[in-house]
């Protein structure tokens, strides 16, 4: 094959995939609209905003998201503890789940999830496809198991239809359950937040105040860990780097998946995105306000006592870091059939 | 003062009248717009549209209905239980309360409420600004108090700002909460049933079975109960007219109101618009089905065993009942402060 003939041949796989990419509804991301160079040499890059998300497959996953029959009781969906409406959080300590259990760790924002190197604080789930069933079938959240949560949907005529439209399936399966509440998930990212308008060259678009906490969040040492577009979500660290945390949570992090003990209280550092709203902070939803979650971070992570003016301004910073919130209609459920197995709320 | 001059005061008086009605916000129902004469001669009543709803009050009280953080656990909100997704209410036997307490008795749906005579099954509250506060402070549904609820709301500058911005005043009162949510309340009507268009002309709008399902209806006496807009709502009637009502659910009725013996057994007649979507049904939400609730009210309240068929049919008709949805966007509600009390989901 000559080097023109490859050349070609490339391009026109090049351009086959793009086609491709575009037909199949899979979300893409566009650009920022200003020019490349005039993007500030920061440790943070602006979100991008998604074009092309109002799939099939998004708005079953949307629709799924909200449907409280995916848990036992017929009370609790994926939207009760990642809350669209408050940041894609509880803002809980810990979840409520079936028959009132008390969750074990905070639940993390929803909000820019794809992002994270992987799901949950101690990453057990690689992806959102894999983290969305984990909830369904957890006793002390939906408490449901996955062939129930199925059996409801299968029950459901319009459900089947959409399905077979989605994925041209003539059962339902979890998988793709997971998928299509993992394709919404990832159309939940939150453009524009005053901090990525100055990254792009606005320097009016934060106060002086601001833009001295985030020198101060930089040369502090904060960035270390919180970087990249969502602010976090990158590695796995410990807590307790300088000074040990004290918690009276029992969770150990990383080391429960790894089995290493190099891995023991180190957790998925979390997005700062939209930081506002997600209170409270850690993995134990022990600091109430973001100056608490400020001053334990500067004691245990960079053996730095913030002063409370010092932390003013990096508080005022990380509101900056509020994006647009996802917005779209609620989503109407189609309702159960006589066949549908019922709601168990109270049974034990 | 003349006939004249009297006459034009009036006038005047209505002139006023309507324009204060039109600048308030208040939402105001047009006319259908098929011409009166068409509209046939029948014991049920279309719905009509509502139009400029979009008030700041409206808006106010749609993130009101949404806020979990009017209930004690920072959990349940207005629409946990009156779920907008799900007909406007849970679909369950009896409600999940703070701390899943089990409710007495089943969640009537909010869709079309206004028009009800009075709210609750026993007609305690008599409209639905009456009605709002109620769920808040009982202890089995959101667990909270009535001043808490407005602290938690008076710590939050942007509720300060909203309250202010709709009502003029300076601090939130649990009375203007309990405005504010019933004004969205009243936006959420479902025009444009099936059965509406057949009502005003359309005969294709429904089938020759579900005519005939109508017919039914209205032969077997159920309009002398379910009738008018609503289809329903508009008396209290007695469960069990021919024959005792089997239930092991203690509620007693209106006659907890009126302490009149008179009222026991007697609730409030339900509407029946969007009935396909409101299951289980009666006010032990013993009825897992459309089918078993005509099978029973045929039985009790009309001494009349309904044949499979006529059931049937029957059900056919009433699911031409479901009109439109209340669409709208979902709300983001503004964070908590430093200075907002945290919610006490597990504390006794």
């Amino acid at each position: 094959m000559s080097i023109r003939q490859s050349v070609a041949l490339a391009l026109a796989f090049v351009a086959t995939a793009a086609l491709l990419a575009a037909c199949s509804g899979t979300p893409t991301k566009t650009a920022a609209t200003e020019p490349e160079k005039k993007l500030r040499d920061e440790p943070i890059q602006p979100l991008v905003s998604l074009t092309g998300i109002d799939t099939a497959k998004v708005e079953l996953g949307r629709k799924l998201y909200f449907d409280p029959r995916l848990s036992r009781s017929g009370f609790i969906s994926c939207n009760s503890c990642h809350n669209l409406s408050m940041g894609g959080t509880d803002n809980l300590v810990s979840s409520i789940g079936h028959q009132w259990h008390q969750g074990p760790i905070n639940a993390p924002t929803v909000l820019n999830s794809s992002m994270n190197l992987a799901q949950f604080w101690d990453g057990r789930a690689k992806d959102l496809v894999e983290q969305a069933g984990g909830p369904i079938a957890n006793p002390g959240e939906m408490g449901f198991t996955h062939e129930l949560a199925v059996d409801v949907l299968r029950s459901i005529p319009a459900y089947v239809a959409e399905f077979h439209a989605v994925f041209g399936t003539d059962t339902v399966t979890i998988d793709e359950v997971k998928q299509a509440i993992a394709a919404f998930e990832e159309t939940l990212v939150t453009p524009d937040a005053r901090f990525d308008r100055w990254l792009k060259g606005d320097d009016a678009a934060i106060t002086d105040d601001e833009k001295a906490g985030y020198e101060l969040f930089k040369g502090a040492g904060c960035t270390t860990c919180h970087y990249g577009t969502a602010v976090g979500g990158s590695s796995f660290q410990k807590m307790g780097v300088v000074a040990a945390y004290a918690t009276r949570n029992p969770a150990v992090g990383r080391v429960g998946v790894t089995h290493d003990e190099a891995d023991r209280m180190k957790f998925k550092v979390p997005t700062l995105r939209n930081v506002e709203l997600t209170y409270p902070y850690f993995h134990d939803g022990a600091a109430a306000t973001l100056d608490d979650a400020v001053a334990t971070m500067g004691r245990i992570q960079l053996g730095r006592e913030f002063t409370p003016e010092e932390r003013g301004k990096v508080v005022a910073f990380l509101k900056t870091l509020t994006g647009q919130q996802p917005t779209f209609t609620l989503p109407i459920l189609p309702p159960s059939t006589p066949e549908t197995p019922r709601p168990q709320p109270f049974t034990r």
